[in-house]
């Protein structure tokens, strides 16, 4: 119905996650009429993406420089490593500010009903982080920074069960209220969690 | 606080109306782990949608061919206009299917709050087409064809009252309760209309 050029880019816009048809509809028409550089831009941006982007062969973040500028950062702390599921919750924990140590990228959790595996994570290049002894600092202490969700939990619990063995202290992120939340509006398994893991003051 | 590359194309996409710098930061780990292919296959569509697509000089739709299809389609009725604000309801209209009739594309309502005024619109092409003896159909009837929003109803009183000095006949969409639509469920003004605007069966 829309002349080719459009139906093309309603079709590759409608393969990005959230985006429908209608929304693919819409995004496509506001590219036809941003400035001729926007429109650039974007395509450049994704051709750029696409070409510069690897894997930190360290901590399996996306990076442009490998090893990345965390990794590679001789102030921060290289025994303490906080293992996260995406790229996206490293650049949450950086946001909160005050975490000095490193990280590890899995790309995923455990998902066994999505065919998520240990085999489909960077579960052997973290074990390698851990094991190996010819790293020049011996990582002492592992947080299991995956979300407090099944998937998360499963997956924390399955890492720690890996690396305990490996003489790694094992640690998860704390649970609870979030700050500035209401009590009563908290959920009740939260509100359970926040009791057992209350803290002496 | 992302590699470089992923910074500049979060913003690229952040630019696109309804997307902010989350759902930005989701499409864009979206395309690093698409296939190459797809990626590859987005920005030649973005290229080229800007390359290829230009406006009709007759509908003023947006077109790969000038004339579009529709205007150089000869077993379409050229004595029938339908006046819509963008593309996308043109495109809504040939998906109904049942008309026959051209098209003309306004790019917009008239809206002063937002500073567009019947210059920004396409209404000078309008009154060219309906005014202009030189044309091989006379056209006899308008449909404007605008939302029943408060600027759609402002926009087509407007051209209403330019057409009809042409001699052209001006007609307007049918509002009210749409079909599968409950009673019970339509809002106030669409009722009240709908009861105004019976008809007898």
């Amino acid at each position: 119905m829309y002349a080719s050029p459009i139906a093309r880019l309603v079709q590759q816009l409608g393969k990005l996650p959230g985006i429908g048809e209608k929304t693919a509809a819409r995004l496509a028409f506001h590219i036809l009429r941003a400035s001729a550089e926007d429109a650039a831009a974007l395509a450049a941006a994704i051709v750029e993406v696409r070409q510069k982007i690897r894997f930190c062969s360290t901590c399996c973040d996306l990076t442009e420089a490998d090893p990345c500028a965390i990794c590679r950062d001789q102030r921060r702390d290289g025994t303490l490593v906080c293992v996260v599921a995406q790229p996206q919750d490293l650049v949450a924990i950086e946001r909160a500010g005050g975490y000095r140590g490193r990280y590890h990228v899995l790309h995923g959790v455990l998902s066994p009903l999505d065919g998520v595996g240990p085999d489909d994570l960077r579960i052997p290049e973290l074990l390698r982080r851990c094991g190996d002894g010819s790293v020049a600092e011996a990582i002492g202490e592992v947080i299991l920074a995956t979300s407090p969700s099944v998937e998360g939990e499963a997956t924390a619990v399955y890492l720690a069960k890996l690396l305990r063995p490996l003489g790694v202290r094992c640690s998860r992120i704390a649970t609870g209220v979030p700050i500035g939340g209401e009590l009563e509006y908290a959920d009740q398994v939260t509100l359970a969690r926040a009791i057992d893991g209350r803290r002496e003051m």
